[in-house]
C-alpha cells in the first residue's frame, strides 16, 4: 500500500508536473517572453520561488521513498537554472523510483525513522508516510501549479491530476 | 490503511484549514480590512476563489470517504457566505469523518467506484482513492493555502502540516 501511494502516485503526479513546463513554454510563446522568467515566480515574496517548489517536489519523494525503505537516493546539489534542467531533475527523481518494488516496502510502516534537524524524535514509517511525505509532495506539485497558475500558464485541474485509469462500462 | 489516509489524515489537514482562518482574521485586524473580502479572493480570473475552494476540500473528503464505504454523506448546499459559516462547513465534514473506523473501509479497495458525470466508467476503491481523491484533497487544502498566503496571510508549512507526531528520544 506505501508502494502505490510514494511511488507507483509520485510517479504520475512528477510526470504531470514535468508536462505543466510544455504548458508553459507555449504560454511564453503565446505572449513572446522568455519562459525562464517563470522560474524565479512566487505568490509571496517570502515564499520559494517556482524552481525551489520543483526542487522540494522532487526531494519529498526522493528522500520519502530512500528512508521508508533504507536505501540511499541519488544525490541533486540543487543547480537547476533552466526549466530543461529541472525537466531533468523530476526524470531522474522518476527514474529514482521505478527501481522501487512492493517488496521494498517490507516492514517500511514499523520503521523508525529520523532526520539530524529532528534532534533524536522519531516517527514511525506510517506517520512519516502519511503526516510527512505525502501531504508534503502534494503541496510542492501544488504550489508549482499555483505559480504558473497566477501567471497566466494554462494548466487546470486535468494537468494537475492527470488520466484516471477508468474501466469502460460493460458493452 | 484507507482509514489512515483519508479518515485520520483528512481530519489533520481539515483541522489545520480550519486554523489558516486565525490566521487569516489576525491579518485583516492587523491591516484592517474585512476578513471576508479573502473570500472572493482567487490566484487567476477563471480560478475558483477561496470559498469555493475550501468548499470541494471538504466535499473531496466528504464525497470520497462515503463513495469508499458506501454510507451517505450529509447534504452541504454550498450556501456559506462568510468564514464563520466556512468554518461551520469544516467542522461539520470533520465531524462526519470522525464517525469512521478501520472496519467500515473492509473491502473499500476492491469496491467498485462509479459517478454520473463518468458516464459508466468504473475505477476500483484502490484507483478512486489514490489518484482522484487523495491528490485532489491536497490540491485544494493547498490552493486554499495560496490564496490566503498570496495575499499576505500569515500562513506557513508548519500551519499547512500541523504538528508531527514524534517520538521523544530514549533519555
Amino acid at each position: 500500500m506505501l508502494h502505490a501511494a510514494v511511488v507507483v502516485e509520485f510517479i504520475k503526479m512528477l510526470s504531470n508536473l514535468d508536462a505543466f513546463f510544455d504548458k508553459a513554454v507555449m504560454h511564453a510563446e503565446a505572449k513572446k517572453y522568455d519562459p525562464e522568467t517563470l522560474l524565479l515566480a512566487r505568490l509571496a515574496p517570502d515564499q520559494f520561488a517556482l524552481t525551489r517548489q520543483v526542487q522540494i517536489a522532487c526531494d519529498t519523494a526522493k528522500l520519502g521513498v530512500a528512508r521508508l525503505t533504507g536505501k540511499v537516493p541519488p544525490s541533486h546539489p540543487d543547480t537547476e537554472k533552466t526549466i530543461a534542467e529541472l525537466r531533468v531533475r523530476i526524470g531522474q527523481t522518476i527514474e529514482f523510483l521505478r527501481d522501487f518494488a512492493e517488496a521494498d516496502f517490507a516492514g517500511a510502516e514499523e520503521r523508525v525513522i529520523t532526520q539530524p534537524r529532528w534532534e533524536g524524535k522519531t516517527l514511525t514509517g506510517h506517520q512519516f508516510a502519511h503526516h510527512h511525505v505525502i501531504p508534503n509532495f502534494y503541496f510542492h506539485v501544488a504550489m508549482a501549479y499555483a505559480i504558473l497558475r497566477h501567471n497566466g500558464v494554462d494548466v487546470g485541474k486535468k494537468d494537475y491530476l492527470g488520466a484516471l485509469p477508468f474501466k469502460a462500462p460493460e458493452a
